[in-house]
């Protein structure tokens, strides 16, 4: 479902604002409006609830067995439950009239708010205003506040604030409700009434605990506790009075044994220290504020693209953790069911750049997460007959394969369609591997290598040793019956993309392992021995890495996707337009496969994986444009995979040739008008860390150099500045982009080193660089 | 989990005690005091709850979608709970002193009762007695009270009274939660207090309504009502005076939108219009008289037989509806979650004998349930490739078939079991058949047969027409890979079983075609259009039944279980014991394949079948010894199918051979004293219908005859009385056995006549009839 405009969304600098609800967009907006701290997410669903509403709380690293799918991530207790009833009938947006409506999700400052005036059927009206947000300053922190004002009535106004411990997973419910009470500290010390529950999931045992306070301010009224089973609830009774408003503030403290043995306790005792709400929202929003001193983008000139390009940073950001190196960033944050939680190749090659270069902490947790996977990662080679580590293409808690087999339909009749990726689609172990030297190569981080990368880079390179098959007929190696990025084609042999990424990945894990000789000559000797690794099997990589086949016509520099793509049916993808849905649905699963046509980018994101710095084989300039002439028109761009209008776009703007500015918008507009009609199912996180990309890499041409990041932009046309910084080995680096106030069309372009930066002391008279006034410095 | 022995339960004629609480039986015994009546079942779970108890209300014909098992019955919102709070400290039997415990299922009445002494963990002691029951006399109505008697404190005591709306059916919640409140004509007529709960499928939309009340008798304290989301409840608070009684009454009306459009309203009507407890209690326990006055079992001599008897019976009749021929028995009954509320051939080989022949009404009604199946057998059929109504192994709303294609482990390297029995257990369609035709036999219900039972049979019939095969070499019809009655061998030639019962049931085609034509030429005429019936076909039947393929060896009298079984490896099963679980469990799919070893009776379950009178081939007593010899011993009859018990035990009595009591009580205690470790699932339907059939058709040896049924008494040693009716043609047969008082060992034990017994006046005097007084009348 393509939603052609999205009238009601109004897009300011800095924040978003829906002026009218749609419970058509029910789903997908309780998507958008997610809020979340990189401990949990929280999406933005309604406080007193909707029907068919998904509202969800996801906290990180909290999976549960399910069936199919073996686990996902547990929807937790859900600590916006908050009902008003006026002369007793509930306030509920599916009744009675709306008269006002109006959400908006201020980025800047991390709080979601909505003002809604109402008209009961029996025709009370009634202002609410609302806010929340997840405490970035304190990730146990959750707050909440609810204005009423009675507009045309006095009467009786009840408000039940809960706790609701029956959440759901799309029906399913990982809890047991274990215990729940008054919060102790509350009643002895005469303070406010507090809540608290406590629950366990099912399979895996993860304890959870929440605590909840209220205050009031408007009412000499007191709270009542009613602790209704698995549903704790703080209750006022008031006599509202017309045009004087009542304020609640709720708030939350939530852990899990995760952090502490003991959540119950935790959880009140947090609750019982906490300062008032408005000082808990000042800390929260004054750790915004240092969080977009690093990270911000920003734009002039189009503020359609500025909040766009805010708003998936945002979501980014919101969904990794600055505290726990045991979990990543799910395929779809922490904002949604789709993928279940799961994580995948989409971390790190799409996601972790930004990370990488802007919150390098950030960053070495995601990574440190697929070290603490490796275990994981082993019982899967084990379990498929090869040595080493082969991570999981969907991984959870422990990194062991949880992508299922199974595509099962709910008619009995149908068949069921078997998933290969799991078992075909090795390229993320290459991935893995390429997203550990990034990071080193850009963070300088020779400690983390030493402890962390060098262990994935060597365990996964055994993998690639034992999966290489030799050919000994054609005297090369080879991997066959694969998929590559491309997923249309589900059983191939010799993709380019996944043959050149383990050819990368071998000639990388013998100058990590080199390095390491060389430099912490104890722990290479104890990897060595602990990973089995001799130096025959160097050797062997060094005969890998040179005989590896790599399809590649020099003459034409075309790149056959695969051995025998060539050869299949051609496609015109514009016979098939207008259409709403993938080509994959359009032809159906065989016949797609049977296509030269592709769901994602495949020889294409090698180029782009491989236009880093130094440039690698086969990025060239010429090879990239006669592989895009041949494979950007065949590509499924729009309802393929949202994976690939980033990446094209890059590419657009190294090539100078397309316009990408219409790609970019439809990528970066994905989730926000919902373009691609599964918005509901949670943020398409690996788009939003495309966008970044494409505006850094893209745009701002942006090059890692060994002296430092250089800039060399290409910025759309509606663009008069752009503006962000980068983290280069530990120095901050600062670019302040404008198109050339006039430029003859074919001149070239100069490169920009970025200004170094000292973020405690800010630019100090730094003046501002723009094309048409300084000179190249790179 | 073979549980030696059960010291807690007392066996009485008529109440079934549980002496002393065992946490580890929680969720058996949950199973164990399922109440019920035919509308719903309602397991026996704590009104308070207990850590992972599994509470489920499953009314019939409420099925919702679910993954892999495609549907379920839905486990709908709990009318049970019931939280007592004394001085704070909330009752549950997790915490603080048991000093005193009692539960008591009186199946004489439908009462299910529980009387508990507590102190609470601050010292506090409670005698708390409950006692709840599901109206037989009205099925929409629910009944449940509870006393509270403070013994040493004086203190505040907070009761919670609830409908809980957030059921699971293991973790799973099927509804969407529409609305909740105060019940109107409550607060309108200044009576009760009550509340209201509205609740929807789904996938399915099937509405249900429950509404509740409460009384209570001695304190003057209010109940007021909390409308937590979705969980309504009305809360009393009073003080408890040591030695004082407050009883309180909770009544609870139920309604889905299967029986009328608008479930909340009439819920709530007939809420309003219930009379006292005391007067619904009366109501429900004078409609159980009634039935057991038609399907009781008399024993005499063995009270713990006599019990479990009974109490088998009662299980079966809560199950089965006398009011909605919509509707069928599922293989756990509405007790449990196990096979998910499918209905399987359990129910018309083993279940109907007991309604046909003393329920009609309620048999005619089940078998109505597989006519209005008959499209979803249609469909079943098409999309296989063959003609007519091939019904499902595993069927529920629809007809379709739901047997999950795949046992899913959760271990993501464990290898998927895909289940065959979707495929291959063809015999259920002609299972269904002889059930038709039993029923037909024995209520003499020519209109049924005409108008719902002819068309099952006859459109069954052209299923097997286009199924069997033709195998031209050898001159005769055959059916290949197949799964026969014995599940242990998953792909063969020419099952006997299933052979056979093809031909029984064309050959009872023909005849039902042939009556139809002489007594009801229209309808035959317009049947045989609508199913495409022609004459060549009928034709065709008779080559079939003349010319399928039986296995049997005439000089040996050995039947071979299918093509190729007597040249499988043989087992010698008691060098497996002593064991806890079933050999295929022991051996593994594949090598119990390999073996000469059964799961339930296959060639004893034809002989079984083919037993009725007229006795059809292979019945004989010859032929019984001979296969029985040979087959018993290689059937895995503790922990195989527990429908194979019952049959053995019935065939034992047949031959005078065997010692069949031990085998009859282990299949009599099944789910009493959880033999097979798997009772928490849900009560062993099919093995309460064979107690049943062990009874009449083997003790009693019981035999259908033109002039009525006759016996030929075989009791167990330890039983001196055997009491029983049976309905035949629409007269009453009662029968009053005894063992002789003396009688040589080889004597012929004569036939016995039932006297023919009117309901409604009684027996007038009529004398009973022993053995040992009265002469073979039959």
């Amino acid at each position: 479902m393509n939603t052609p405009s999205s009238r009601d969304l109004i897009y300011t600098d800095w924040t978003l604002i829906e002026s009218q609800f749609d419970p058509q967009q029910l789903r997908s907006r309780e998507t958008v409006f997610t809020i979340g701290n990189g401990y949990l997410g929280t999406r933005g669903s309604f406080e007193e609830g909707y029907p068919h509403a998904l509202p969800a709380t996801l906290v990180h690293g909290v999976y549960d067995d399910v069936p199919v799918v073996y686990t996902e991530l547990a929807n937790c207790p859900d600590w916006l439950s908050l009902v008003v009833i006026v002369n007793g009938e509930r306030f509920r947006l599916d009744r009675g009239e709306m008269i006002h409506y109006k959400r908006q999700l201020d980025l800047r400052h991390g709080m979601l708010s909505r003002s809604v005036r109402w008209r009961s059927p029996t025709g009370n009206t009634l202002d609410l205003k609302w806010e929340r947000f997840a405490s970035l300053a304190d990730p146990q922190v959750l707050g909440l506040r609810c204005e009423i004002t009675p507009v045309d009535f006095n009467g009786e106004i009840e408000v039940q604030s809960s706790l609701n411990g029956y959440p759901e997973n799309q029906g399913f419910d990982h809890w047991e409700r274990l215990d729940q009470g008054k919060t102790k500290l509350g009643i002895d010390l005469g303070i406010e009434p507090g809540i608290w529950l406590q629950v366990r999931t099912r399979s895996s045992r993860i304890e959870l605990a929440m605590a909840a306070k209220m205050t009031v301010d408007g009412t000499d009224a007191d709270f009542q506790v009613t602790n209704t089973p698995g549903y704790p609830t703080l209750m006022i009774c008031f006599s509202g009075t017309a045009g004087q408003t009542v304020s609640l503030e709720k708030m939350v403290t939530v852990f899990t044994s995760q952090e502490t043995e003991l959540p119950v306790q935790a959880a009140q005792v947090k609750l019982a220290e906490l300062p008032s709400y408005s000082v808990l929202r000042n800390a929260h929003q004054q750790a915004w504020n240092e969080v977009w001193q690093h990270s911000d983008i920003e734009i002039e000139g189009n503020s359609k693209a500025q909040l766009a390009v805010r708003y998936n940073l945002f979501q980014l950001f919101i969904s990794a953790s600055l505290h726990n190196s045991q979990v990543s960033v799910p395929a779809k944050t922490l904002s949604g069911f789709g993928y279940r939680g799961h994580i995948f190749w989409d971390t790190e090659i799409f996601i972790l750049p930004f990370f990488t270069l802007t919150q390098p902490a950030i960053a070495r947790n995601l990574l440190t997460y697929r070290y603490h996977t490796l275990n994981g990662a082993r019982r899967k080679a084990a379990h498929s007959g090869y040595q080493g580590a082969m991570f999981a293409w969907e991984s959870a808690a422990t990194g062991d394969e949880v992508t299922p087999r199974w595509a099962m339909p709910n008619d009995p009749y149908a068949e069921d369609v078997r998933i290969w990726c799991r078992d075909r689609e090795i390229h993320i172990s290459a991935d893995i591997a390429y997203a550990v030297w990034q990071y080193w190569q850009a963070s300088g981080d020779d400690i983390w290598l030493r402890d962390f990368g060098a262990e994935i880079i060597l365990d996964t390179a055994l993998f690639w040793m034992s999966r290489l098959e030799w050919n000994a007929k054609q005297q090369r190696y080879e991997l066959c019956g694969v998929i590559g990025a491309d997923e249309y084609h589900e059983q191939v042999n010799n993709n380019v993309f996944t043959n050149r990424m383990v050819q990368w990945h071998l000639e990388k894990a013998v100058v990590v392992h080199e390095w390491m000789r060389l430099k912490f000559p104890d722990r290479a000797t104890e990897l060595a021995q602990r990973l089995q690794l001799t130096s025959e099997q160097l050797q062997h990589w060094q005969a890998m890495i040179a005989q590896i086949y790599i399809l590649y016509d020099a003459k034409t520099g075309l790149i056959e996707q695969f051995e025998g793509f060539f050869q299949l049916k051609d496609i015109d993808l514009s016979a098939y337009e207008p259409r709403d849905r993938s080509i994959q649905a359009v032809l159906g699963i065989d016949e797609t496969n049977q296509r030269q046509v592709l769901k994602q980018p495949d020889v294409l994101m090698l180029l782009y994986l491989m236009r880093g710095t130094p440039a690698a084989f086969p990025y060239c300039p010429d090879v990239l444009r006669r592989n895009w002439n041949y494979y950007a028109p065949r590509t499924d761009i729009t309802y393929g995979s949202s994976l690939g209008p980033a990446i094209h776009a890059i590419l657009a703007a190294d090539l100078g040739a397309a316009d990408p500015e219409e790609q970019f918008m439809q990528a970066a507009l994905v989730d926000l008008e919902d373009t691609r009609g599964n918005t509901a199912d949670g943020i398409h996180a690996a788009s939003a860390g495309g966008i970044w990309q494409a505006v850094v890499f893209g745009f701002g041409g942006i090059q890692l150099k060994d002296s430092g990041p250089v800039a060399t932009p290409h910025l759309p046309p509606s663009w008069t500045r752009l503006k962000f910084k980068l983290n280069w080995r530990g120095t901050w680096y600062s670019f302040d982009l404008s198109p050339p106030l006039a430029q003859a069309p074919d001149a070239q372009v100069p490169d920009i080193q970025g200004l170094i930066f000292d973020l405690d002391r800010g630019f100090d008279g730094h003046c501002r660089i723009s094309l048409s006034s300084l000179a190249a410095t790179g």
